[in-house]
């Protein structure tokens, strides 16, 4: 139970920060900056990896739970479970930015500036290279592994600031739906629940390129 | 007495150069820029926790040495001369800000852009995610420990950021204290008193639910 | 093989990622902003480098390559097939870039703002800087190695960050070569291919005037 | 003679880009922007103590070389040499920045927007918070001397951001004297060479009130 409550407050906090950034900036006209939104982004990724890593691996995101699954590095049972707890930590975290912003129109909702084939492309590649970061420091050495927190909220952060402007940079099934149904701006979530699952899957089959035998697939 | 020295010196750095970057962007009509605001004051919790972690626990806000206390890793007895350490060094802040800044208005005071209800939920929020964050980061491995000044300064970064325009991200009383006397906008006080106290509470509860028995209330 | 892999995918997402803010901002005026673009460049090394460092050393930078050939660090027979993985990775980017924002003119196409003499010594210093850095850190203790991610991409940071609006900060006759062919804006690219292999190698030089014998010319 | 080296090489280093953030700022009318010069700041200083930390400690600033001597971690016998290293190696980047900037100004001279009492008051404050940091941190256990360059190139970032607009946030003599020389402006330089040096004094003081006997006077 540890692992899914661990999951449940690591992506409310996640999104609550990070679509809250987005939901501050829409209402005050542009004070947090778009500058600002991203670097939200990467340090609370950073932060609840450090918080919660060592309860429930700090996932917070379906796509790096079905792709941990894919790379057998985590029970395909537990995933259902994890995307659960995820999805109703992110709802909450709209729940109450509704509650606190009521005047804004998106919480955040993901919409691409580019049309969906584009939109589609770029989203599978930005949790492609988050995936490959996790990864690949995940099956590092123990010393990367202290630094797995700085590198991977690092990606996010960066990912936020240059594509911000084209797909909002999702990454993230769970962080698309919630904002989407609370401000009721369903289009395009279809593109952001598979672009990422395959993103990350695709992700881990590069990784059983560049590592040793079964390191991809296996604790390293 | 090296503890509380070490708590005005930190509080005071903390306090000077946060608020300092308030009242140079007031002063200057907004030469620090809110980004640059938000990382003056993660960055400077960042370098007060290494400075003096090893001394003192690096607390700097009442608000987490009653929350220490209550999760039973700080003893009670301790927590009034910490605050009074904590006040006193955020007052020294705020009186040489008040000599060499004589026009400002504000002084860094945290006065809300929204009504008093939602600042409280607010502020709650972002001291309990400041919270969540230190109490797992301390009593998580070994490795992580040394990241932790990373980690909560970071918070520190994100939270300034993204909710600094709508309550100015306080987090902590003595914080809100030194400014309010110094420039008089003592209005809403009370919510920064409260609200802080309350979320780094909560922190602790949740802690319990997510770590081993006790590890929340001793040392892990 | 796993070696050219790393330095194909790890060049490409740092190319990718790179030029694509600067593409992005391009084509939407602005959005991804100077300093978001310098931020893009700093995170994304420093994450290949913790991705992809155990394995191939993560160059993904030919005049990088070449400095540790002459500094006796690397094997000179390996240093083509790097500059191919290299500049195929980079290339590889700089195509889906083009696919994805066919309105583009540059993709992040090096061209300097001053005359060529300044560029060159500023190019030049700039990977001199780069290079030191990584030499040095790559010599000097473990506890330092692990924290050579952060080091290494916080000098392409703001490298990019203070020189960019002069020559584009380029320190990588990869990263040049590939938006010059894409874009057709071919001009200056000789000194974007000298330049930083010339900085480089001075680095090296400079090495050994400070460290012990040999140190700089094998594994320290 | 490889300590003045590393001290040369590094100053030059830090002195090349930080200056020269501001003046390619001043020269392109604002296009680094006040906050990529305290970023610029930051990031050279944490990557110059990473790459001669073990060598020379890194100091890179008279202020800090009679700081750690009047401190007894560092021969008096060894300051005057450590000073002139460090101000020809300021001197050098200044000047390079004079041949490829021939129309700046200042190339980055400290010129306070205060009053002189105010600004050595506030240049006092800054190097204090600083050298506060170096002493606690190079005083502290060894895993928290593995994180000392970001820490203390985290104090330069935010010191740099938040007094930046008062008084260009020198703390460091060479530093100043450099771009003073080749821009002619000698204007109250006499306060940025006298200032720092108390400031950082003031720090070791304190720390002797918070660390064990003699920890800050020998090696801890």
């Amino acid at each position: 139970m540890k692992k899914y409550i661990s999951e449940f407050i690591g992506t409310f906090a996640m999104i609550f920060c990070g679509t809250g950034a987005m939901t501050i900036n829409e209402v005050t006209g542009g004070d947090v900056t778009h500058v600002g939104i991203a670097i939200t982004w990467g340090f609370i990724v950073m932060a609840m990896i450090y918080a919660f890593g060592d309860i429930s691996g700090a996932h917070f995101n379906p796509a790096v739970s079905i792709a941990f699954a894919y790379a057998k590095k985590f029970s395909w049972k537990e995933v259902p479970k994890y995307i659960v707890a995820q999805v109703l930590g992110a709802l909450f975290a709209s729940l109450i930015l509704w509650f606190l912003f009521p005047t804004s129109e998106f919480y955040g909702a993901t919409i691409p500036a580019t049309d969906a084939m584009r939109a589609f492309v770029l989203e599978l590649l930005l949790t492609f290279f988050l995936m490959l970061t996790i990864i690949n420091v995940s099956t590092g050495s123990k010393e990367v592994g202290v630094i797995a927190g700085i590198a991977i909220g690092g990606v996010v952060l960066l990912e936020a600031m240059f594509a911000g402007p084209i797909t909002k940079a999702s990454m993230n099934p769970a962080r698309s739906i919630a904002p989407a149904l609370v401000s009721g701006h369903l289009e395009h979530l279809w593109l952001y629940l598979l672009a990422p699952v395959l993103g990350a899957i695709l992700a881990v089959t590069t990784c059983k390129l560049v590592k040793d035998d079964n390191c991809c697939d296996s604790s390293c």
